[in-house]
């Protein structure tokens, strides 16, 4: 399991424009073990977007113990990579295959300024916003439904089809946080259902008319991508395998 | 009234090592007036400390009037300074000689692992600390006292007395913060006191020790200074000058 501050980094997966996190994962556990590895990830985050609790696997031919893995490499890791735990898994457990449940949170400051110690961990809103009228427009999402309206037009995925278990809308002080528990999530998903829910908060559109645009099955309708460093990957759950 | 993240910064004050919050104050507002400006802070906060609401002031002979400057300087300051307001004040004003009430916060993450998108802005403490003997022990410190214990004993200030209005150590889940309000601070002192407070909450010290440490006014007696990361200056009041 693994935590990361998302800024400097050009997301999850390896990439030719610059440096990953699964890179940085690769490179420092292929000079731990002494041997070539490749993990894979849970969640393949965007650029700039943040995790408490992303899931890597690997195969070693290591004898170190499991559980002894994460210390060593956080002595090697950066300070803005963390390994909060390490584990032998079972050799056919697949953290994107296998079924589970994921927790993603969107921090918005809504306050009348920015705060410089907050910019790359919420996404800054001078407008107020209803975080009533964003609960509402919320619940809309939840169960199963075909997501297309909030899936990046680029992606390539057939089945648009996701389950939300819950969004909660809260705020707290200047602090507004939409956090989205699903079986899984489409291409920029949760930074869209942020971006609509966002501004139904402004007042520019009504709560009802989420329901509109699921229906519509169409990017077009829903509202615009918000930016990636309010995201963060809060934890994965599995329900079968006990990871 | 100046926010900044004080993390890529060599404190407030200009110095030869590195670049100063003062030192692009003053660069961006010489470019924007025209004329040159050196401003004077209410507190030259250490390396790697922020603020919310730090004060400086300069003189100037632009007609720019001063609300006005606050929205044409955060075009040019980077996205780590924010000025807040801007207004013109008395020319008698001086901010670190007028009367004034100033409340830091120290921010400390106490959990099993480091959070990574916390670094820049808490101190990480992974042994649990209890939060009801850190508020005892600085229950001891309201009041006017001689602080010379909790003042770096570099300083070479002669009159050691300040008045602390009061500390509130509050715990949130795995947050704790130490928010002082007082009529001003000794260098370091409230790094030296949140240190202090910190070895309190492990159970190392008794709270009553505070008050002891007290009347020693030695520093050797206090505890550590904590690291300079979790300390945020919260605000500036000013008791007879309405600024």
């Amino acid at each position: 399991m693994v935590a990361y501050d998302g800024t400097n980094y050009c997301g999850w997966q390896v990439q030719p424009n610059g440096i990953t996190i699964e890179e940085v994962l690769n490179r420092s556990l292929t000079e731990l073990l002494r041997e070539p590895v490749t993990v894979t990830g849970a969640s393949r985050t965007d650029s700039g977007v943040h995790a408490l609790g992303n899931i890597a696997v690997f195969d070693s031919e290591t004898r170190i113990p499991g559980e002894k893995i994460s210390y060593a490499l956080n002595q090697r890791l950066p300070d803005d990579i963390i390994i909060r735990e390490s584990r032998e898994v079972e050799a056919d457990f697949h953290p994107r295959r296998c079924v589970s449940r994921k927790t993603y949170c969107y921090r918005i400051l809504n306050s009348r300024f920015p705060i410089p110690t907050e910019r790359l961990y919420s996404y800054f809103v001078y407008n107020p916003l209803q975080e009533e009228l964003m609960a509402e427009a919320a619940s809309y999402l939840i169960g199963e439904h075909d997501f297309k309206s909030f899936c990046s037009a680029r992606s390539q995925v057939i089945d648009t089809t996701r389950i939300i278990y819950g969004i909660k809308v809260e705020r707290s002080g200047e602090a507004i946080t939409i956090r989205i528990t699903g079986s899984g999530f489409l291409y920029n998903m949760v930074r869209i259902i942020a971006g609509t829910l966002i501004k139904v908060g402004l007042g520019s559109m009504q709560p009802l008319r989420v329901k509109e645009i699921l229906e519509k099955k169409n990017r077009a309708f829903a509202g615009p991508k918000a930016p990636a460093q309010g995201l963060t990957l809060e934890k994965i759950e599995y329900i079968n395998k006990i990871y």
